[in-house]
């Protein structure tokens, strides 16, 4: 694509390296921008340098915090030994969401992936293991996507686990609330046949 | 959505407001971001900082700039007196990539549409005329979007253009390249029917 403007073009070039974003899309960011009020592009334009200078990760959880300890793991009614270990930051918030967990995270920052070289050390599992140490009457409960290497760090974590004396749990696995059955892939449907439960009469 | 971080939040809420952008795509562009180097975020937050306080238009004919005057209309090898009127700065990227037209543009910068309140006055017509008063032998190309309200825009401009002595052409229309016959809309196809050309054999 050509453009009259090289601001336009360089605005463009960042906007279409954004994860699924094209150059049509890019091109439709800019010119969007370009039309807004200077306060408007200078406040965008804070809020993304802010991401690249001012962002952390919390100490505890390794989730994204404006200080050394994220506002989950600095909120004292949140049970500090209740810990759900989660892949990114994203399932943190996905949980967050359900508003159906007072406990504290632990974000792995991946999973352990041959494939993709990724191995139980370059994970955040050591740093996890310092915490469960520190406290008393652990809970943990491992929130991993039901992949093969989710499955594969899932077991890794339950075998190093196994030297303390914490609770451990898995996120339940089955078919969806409100998903069509006959939709339902095969090794979920077939799972969750036999991982049914007791129905309360 | 709960953010663990005010800064992330931010940044969520700027892309958000993007076109076409959602808030779960919004989040997927700030931790990518999040993700990268501070250079990198603080090449993207400049880019963005341009569009707002540096981006210019080009006095001759509208479209987005780095100077006063941009880079087609100064370029010494494009006929300055083939003049392609065109609604947006998009459709002049859109014909500039055809590598077929090598005249200059006018962006009228919308179009004729009284349902929104747009009339002759609002969009960049006067200033067309006043370029097509100071040239000769003009030729003026409109390459209008064939709705009602791009049809009104083209017929006001050419009646606007009578008192000048100007060669008007209006861009082809009819069934595109390689669509199938059958699934074109029946104005369309009706239209390009009544507008068949002879075939030179």
């Amino acid at each position: 694509m050509k453009y009259s403007s090289k601001i336009l073009e360089q605005a463009v070039h960042h906007f279409s390296k954004l994860p699924g974003i094209g150059k049509k899309n890019a091109l439709r960011m800019a010119l969007f921008l370009a039309g807004r009020s200077e306060e408007h592009t200078d406040a965008f334009a804070e809020a993304i340098k802010a991401l690249g200078n001012d962002l952390k990760k919390c100490t505890h959880c390794f989730n994204y915090a404006d200080d050394i300890i994220c506002e989950i793991c600095s909120d004292p009614v949140r049970k500090k030994n209740q810990i759900c270990v989660v892949e990114s930051v994203r399932d943190v918030m996905a949980i967050e969401d359900t508003q159906q967990f007072n406990g504290v995270y632990h974000v792995l920052g991946g999973i352990i992936s041959p494939i993709d070289g990724v191995g139980p050390e370059d994970i955040k599992i050591a740093e996890m293991m310092e915490r469960v140490e520190k406290l008393e009457e652990v809970e943990i409960i491992m929130a991993i996507s039901p992949t093969i290497e989710g499955e594969t760090t899932t077991y890794y974590i339950s075998k190093q686990l196994k030297k303390y004396d914490v609770k451990l749990s898995v996120i339940a696995r089955g078919v969806s609330f409100g998903g069509d059955l006959e939709y339902a892939d095969e090794v979920t449907l077939g799972r969750s046949i036999v991982a049914r439960l007791p129905y309360e009469q």
